[in-house]
This record gives C-alpha cells, structure tokens and sequence, in this order.
C-alpha cells in the first residue's frame, strides 16, 4: 500500500455510520440531513507543527487534541457535535505514526458520536486543519454577545495546568514529577465539553471556550455584550498540579494568560445559578464562580479576597498562537 | 495594524450577507440556516505551496483557485453554493499580497453569491485548506454511483490547457505566446461549472469535477456505479491552444491525463440529450459526448474514429497531487 493509500485506509476507518449522513466519505461532497427547525453550526481550526503542538507531540495525542479543539468551539455554542472533516498536510508519515493518530481521532470522535465525513489529504510541511460540525436552534445558541449585567461569570474544570506543561517544555525548569504528569495529560488531552454546553442551553447567557486565557478570552464576552466584569482572584480554580509548583504569582499568570485550558466560561442569570450545582454533579465537573458581569465599558476589574487589585497578565512567553487570529 | 489583524481586516471584508447566515464571523461556531428539504453539501480542499500551485502565483489568482476549486465540487454534486470557510497559514504577508488574495477570493465568492462564514489564520509554511458548503436536495444531488448502461458521457468546457500551461512551466518547452497566455488563464482562473451542476438536477444520472484528469476521474464514476465506458478520442474538446501548440499525442496525453480542468464530465440518459443543447446557448458553454456508459467491469475502452485502440496515459510529470488524494 502506498503512503496516501494508508492515509486513506486509516481515515475511512474513522467515518463511523451515523442515520444523519446522506452520503460519506467517496464523492465530490458529503450530503448531511440537518434536523428541521436547528441551525448548522460550524468551526475550523488549524493546527501546526512547532506553532500549536511540539513537533515530537504523540501522534496518538495529536489525533485527539486536532479534534477535541474543534468539538470545543461547538461546545461553546451549545450545539450537538454531528460531523467532521479532517484536512491533513504532511511531509511523510510511517504506517505507526497514521495508525496512532487515527487511533487518537477515533477514541475521541467515538466519545462524542462524531463521524468523519470528508477531507483531503496533501504533502508539505505538516499541518492539520479540522472543521466540525454540530446542529442547535437559532434560540438555543449560546452565543457571546449575551452576557447581562449581574450575571454570574463561571468557568468549568481547573485552570492553568495546560499552560505549565508547556512553559516547563519550553523553560526546562523543575515540576514536580506527579505534577508535571498531571500538566502534559491536560496539555496533550484538552477535553471538550460538549455535555456541558448542551446542558447550559437556556440556563448560560454567554459562552465561550478558553483557548489562549481567561483573561483574553473572557474580554471577547465582555466586547460582545457591551458590559464589564469583575473577577475574584482568590476564586479561580487554578490547578492543584500548577499551585504546588509554582508561586502563586506564577499561578495566576498561567490561570489568566496560559492557553489551551478547553474549559468554559460562561456567563449566568442568578435564578438559573441553583440549576449549576446538580449539572456539576451530573457531569463530575466542577462549575466555579469566579465573579460578576457589571455595567460598563468593556473591561476586567480584579479583586484579591474583595479587595480591588492591579494586574499585569505578560509574565509568560506565549508559545501558541502567537499574532494569529482565529476568525470564528 | 498587525499583520494578522490586517488579514482578519480583509477576510472580513469577505462576509457578505446572506439572509441564510443566523450568526457569521466572531463567535466560537457561525450558524447557518439550511432550507427545509434540502441536504447540506460539504467539500473541503487544501492547496499548498509548490504542489498544487507555483510559489510564485499571483495572489490574486491564488485567491479565485483556492475558492474555485472548492466551489467545482459542489458544482458537481448539483449543490447551490452558499457558504465557505477560510484556513490559512502563512509565513509572512506584506499588505499588498493580502489585499490581492482578498481581492481575487472576493471577486469569484461574489459572482457566485457565497458568503464567508469563519476560518482561522495562523502562522507556517503557505498552506491554505477551504471548506465550502451548499444545499441540495437529497433526492437530487448527483452522485457519482448513479450512471447507467447506455448513459452518454459529457464534459463541459475544454481540456488540457491547464495541464499544458503547468508543464510548459516545469519543463520549458516553446508554447506559441498566444496559446501559452490561454492556457495560464486556464491553469490560474479555473471557472467553476456552478449553474451548470445545479441545471444538471434531474437531467444528469452521475457527475464529477475534473481535477486530476478525464482518464483517472473517468474510473471514480464507473467504479461507484459498477459500468465501463467508452470514449472516442477524436471526440474529445481539446483546447485549441493545445492542439496548435504540442503533436496530436501529446494533446491527447494532457487532456485525458493532465489535471487541473475543473470541468464537469457527467453521463446523462438518452431521453434527457436534447435538454443539454439548450443548456450549452443558455450557458455559452460547449457540452461536449465524448462517448457511451457500457456493461462491464469498470474500465475505459477507447476508440478512435470508431477503432477500438490502446492508449497508455503517462507521458506526463504530475506537478500536481503526487499521491495525495481526496477522501470527500
């Protein structure tokens, strides 16, 4: 079998049947019934090498993180991922290094009832282009632009571990080994959360998914909505992995200007905030508060234990992203 | 002005509106809205930098082909084009570059009424991938499993002036400059058979884009459908700039081997032959029988003048593809 002969091999075996796909992977295009009175939600993300992931990333690793990305973005929509299609680019590829990375698209892409409807494979420089998939109706999409003065501000999971496992890779300084362990698993496996978003359809005003910082990310709410907010320091949910490693300085920095979390953060009316509880259970995730939306020009005020604070967020070199920008 | 906030600047200015378009570019998915009874169509391509175009393109052209090529696959599926999604990597880009890319996207995104809807920029070597997306119903989208024994075989438009303007670039040889300007327009301005695949519904059984050459996507159409073909050469619409610029073997080598045409070639039942002459003045786009849908296991027979002759289709480097391969 030729290489691009195993690529192919490997990738029809990830087009798991779903009773929503016309017609697959094989012809000019894929054919996808969406149910009636839902909207078609969509996003791409491209991964490059030595830009978003080391260029000796696990290529089981790298399977999961390409998707789990993308299945991110429509968990912050609220929507139910469906499909996905998968643009590759690479220089050569071993039968191993194909077989682990569609392994790791897999196990993820069958976590979620996700199925590959299509893509296209090339030769270059390696890099990875995803584009998802999902439906949910017009009124049910979380969207950005709808935060609402007193909602409570909440982010899921832990924050800040992602971003130290890449620092230490860059800055070679010493983590504890438990701890770094714990650090390259949130790093390499960035969990989507998927369940989530469909959960906080009509309880969350606003969403998003933190890929490049809360404190970044959060400002794209705030723009949208036209409002500011104020976020307790002493409330963030930073990592245990990244506390008992750094100094609390340091912490902070990863927790508000470290990427590649994948947690939500979205915003919630305080008659829907009892409901957060029982949906944390649910999912054993945990759901922290970590402020308020107020009225205002777009902005974070911070507080340390209720006591307003200055903050500098630029302690840590940025590996990911760098300038570029993604679209939607 | 940044130079990824200058490419968001325009790729902005490449979001038209479109009623269908619930959310665009700014959130973490956009939302489409798909009509009641239709399918969404999705395809997805990706070019790179010196192996499906000259590092040296125009950005302008490099703007019209990367849409282009994407929006001949829906075309071939009978889909009405709607929508499409943008990811680019690149190196660096000086503002003229980046407005002559937007310009050429812009120019063809607007003939065919496609609005973009998201993407992401990021930084490596040049590697663009689009994702374009239409609707159609299921019922009429054209597959490439549907042609039947006795079907005529079309293809739209002419060949081999693409395929010849690529090699006279590889290899040098003297091309009279009237043809050679021709076939550059061809290589660099490939026209998407839109109108044409959506009169197809109904008319067509089965039908593709040529990418790779008449020869080899030929086969996808029979495989699929489980039929042979048979073609008469002399039959076939090579461009003129071709046949006065290279021997008559040549000629056929280009038009049956070379790639890069963004035709249709399509087979259609006896009793829907007399619509394809209106539609051909309707269109001023010559649709061309090249030859006959058979029973038999999947290959091609060609003729010639009604001789049955063997013909060995290799004379020609590919520049383009390699064997890489589409999976949708």
């Amino acid at each position: 079998m030729g290489e691009f002969e195993l690529i192919q091999y490997y990738f029809a075996s990830l087009s798991a049947p779903r009773d929503d796909v016309e017609l697959g992977i094989g012809d000019d295009c894929a054919l996808l019934n969406i149910p009636v009175g839902e909207c078609l939600a969509v996003t791409t993300d491209s991964l490059n090498s030595g830009v978003h992931f080391f260029p000796d990333i696990d290529p089981f690793a790298l399977g999961h993180k390409v998707l789990a990305v993308n299945l991110s973005d429509l968990a912050a929509m609220g929507a139910t991922p469906r499909w996905v299609s998968l643009a590759i680019t690479l220089p050569s590829a071993t039968e191993h290094w194909l077989a682990e990375f569609a392994k790791g698209f897999h196990s993820l892409a069958a976590k979620h009832h996700v199925a590959l409807i299509g893509g296209d494979t090339t030769r270059g420089p390696l890099s990875i282009t995803v584009s998802a998939k999902g439906t949910v109706a017009a009124k049910a999409a979380i969207r950005r632009r709808g935060a609402k003065v007193g909602d409570a501000i909440y982010v899921s999971g832990t924050l800040g571990a992602a971003a130290l496992a890449v620092q230490q890779r860059l800055h070679q300084f010493h983590v504890p080994d438990e701890a770094l362990k714990i650090c390259v698993q949130h790093m390499d496996y960035p969990q989507p959360r998927c369940e989530l978003g469909i959960a906080l359809r009509g309880i969350a005003n606003s969403a998003l998914d933190l890929s490049d910082g809360l404190a970044g990310d959060l400002m794209h709410i705030l723009r949208a909505s036209k409002v500011a907010a104020e976020i307790e320091l002493s409330s963030l949910p930073i990592d245990s992995a990244v506390t008992q490693s750094v100094t609390p300085d340091q912490a902070l920095q990863l927790a508000l200007g470290g990427g590649d979390d994948y947690e939500l953060c979205f915003t919630v009316p305080s008659e829907h905030e009892p409901q957060l509880e029982e949906l944390a259970t649910a999912l054993t995730l945990p759901l922290t508060r970590i402020g308020t939306i107020t009225e205002g020009t777009p902005q974070i005020c911070w507080y340390h234990q209720g006591k307003s604070v200055e903050l500098h967020i630029s302690g840590w070199e940025h590996f990911h992203h760098g300038e570029a920008g993604k679209t939607s």
